[in-house]
């Protein structure tokens, strides 16, 4: 079966976020049974691994899950297009990693095959995250190759993401006093102000240029509709380059709110491109193009956290990911497929 | 009983609003067999009424409920205070009303006494607006007189109270590519900046000089922590002075913000002093002192939107009313009765 067709009978097998073991169950009974490969399962994640000895080992990863349907199931081709839940994002990716582990029986370089479950739900939940607590020695490599939507160019490294609530004080009183209370909400202009003339750095990391981010995701404030309120929280998402760790981000954002109490919520440190690496080297040579900067925070922080450097590339268009006229254009499943072999070398 | 010691009874049947009924059962007990009255109930409010043909009718009205406890009863007294909940707002003027009307028998001008429930919660559960709706015949008079804490001075008419709904729109991004969106939140900064600069009126309304407001009470913005929000919602509350109706508010607010959508959640007109009708002029006469302007909004305003000229007049301290170490003076509650009873006549 060609890559399209296998796409679109992925995609036919359900699998929103904590519902993915029917397509996990399909997997599992795909590769058990090849001699060339050794299974694992965990829960919902299959990972598969040849073990020829070679000198590298390289890892292609792809999550299973799919946001929420939108009535967009049963997938359907239409002209140069298959759409449907998941088809970028990124059951195409998973059609291309199936297809390589069932037919490279004694790939150049050692492949790791993972698929994993819970991507597109709270990190915690996250397939990958777990196995890098409990198996990290599955994860080991020299390169990973996370196969989520990058347009069939490589998106190498990540940025981070930082949020934090920034609060405004006040003193309650009357409405009808307002003038024996200090209002926090009309505070919080202050706080807003520093947003809009944040001026965004793009920095270039490795050659590649990224573009940081600082914006409100959030605000609240109020007592009551008859009363002055005496707190206001703007919650912040910073999305920084990898040439900054969570403390130096951590700084930034505090250095830029001196006035006010900072509270971080929760902060994932990005992932430098490591493209210097020897397997990614190889890799950008055999995929060919110009290796972009990847915005996003995505799994590949997972497996720099590891110590394996990561790409992002695979057949899907990330900016109709999450869209219910979600669609892959076919033709890039073969051409990623067939550049990945190359790489893979038999 | 004297009037200091019938608030602490009164204060010590707690009353929080919808749990009048005990309260307002004792207060039926009361008045129901003196002879003078004709006492009508509906749900817990009591209303009790001279029919003597005076040729005036005047009203004196109080609400029987407070706000929830704070750990404040039973009440105690401590020098020259009471202390507890309610001693303020407002059983120290209802324990005026009660002593008046027990053993006011023949007074020179017809009274109404009003007690009701739920003043202290939303508008529509509110005792006296009910009555006024299924019988305003009850409440007819030519000059009302409502004994919410005032400091034992006369406070007349009222502020009226406008909230609205003002929103800033954007256009939803993921926020590693914010460029791609635009920011409500951000947006939501020129709505502060109005506030902010906003300078309140002081308008003179038949020689009192009142203080306007507009404030932000409420805001409200963001849909995750990854995504640039397309909504952000300030609620605003505009107090404004008598000389303008609820038309010209709402007028006034929707000039100061002509970028955005305004929608009106609530508006209660004030109401103008009123202190040149003639009952008006005699209960200020008896009473003496400056009348000032009521900057909150009171249930008088429910008084003139019946025709009915109304003042707030109380031995409370409006300052101190919904804290926990609520107390009331015990001088001014002897000094009150006083005042009305030699405007009342007998």
């Amino acid at each position: 079966m060609e890559g399209a067709a296998l796409t679109a009978q992925i995609v036919d097998i359900p699998s929103v976020s904590g519902e993915e073991g029917p397509l996990a169950d399909a997997i599992e009974r795909a590769l058990r049974p090849l001699p060339h490969l050794a299974v694992y399962r965990d829960g919902n994640v299959i990972v598969a691994r040849t073990t020829l000895g070679r000198p590298e080992r390289v890892i292609l990863a792809g999550h299973l899950d799919t946001v929420p349907l939108a009535g967009n199931l049963p997938s359907h081709a239409e002209g140069p297009r298959l759409y449907g839940c998941g088809t970028t994002d990124m059951k195409s990716g998973v059609a291309v990693q199936l297809r390589l582990a069932a037919s490279l029986t004694a790939p150049g370089r050692d492949v790791t095959y993972v698929f994993y479950d819970c991507e597109e739900v709270a990190a915690e939940r996250n397939g990958l995250g777990r196995l890098s607590r409990t198996r990290p020695d599955l994860l080991a490599g020299d390169f990973a190759v996370l196969m989520e939507p990058s347009s069939g160019e490589i998106e190498a490294g990540c940025q981070g993401t930082l949020r934090a609530e920034i609060t405004a004080a006040g003193r309650r009183a009357h409405t009808a006093r307002s003038w024996m209370g200090r209002n926090a909400i009309h505070e919080a202009g202050d706080i807003l102000a520093v947003l809009r003339g944040y001026a965004a750095r793009e920095p270039e990391v490795e050659g590649l240029r990224y573009h940081e981010g600082l914006n409100a995701v959030g605000i609240r404030g109020g007592v009551a509709g008859n009363v002055i309120p005496d707190e206001c929280v703007v919650t912040v998402n910073y999305r920084f380059a990898p040439d900054r760790d969570a403390a130096q981000a951590e700084d930034f954002v505090r250095s830029l709110f001196p006035a006010w109490p900072v509270t971080v919520l929760d902060v994932a440190e990005g992932a430098r491109p490591g493209l210097a690496h020897p397997a990614a080297a190889a890799f950008v040579a055999a995929v060919g193009g110009t290796p972009r900067a990847k915005l996003g925070w995505t799994d590949v922080a997972r497996f720099a956290a590891l110590g394996v450097p990561a790409v992002n590339y695979g057949p899907g268009v990330s900016e109709i990911a999450h869209t219910p006229d979600e669609y892959v254009e076919i033709a890039p499943i073969a051409a990623c497929e067939a550049r990945l072999r190359s790489w893979l070398g038999q």
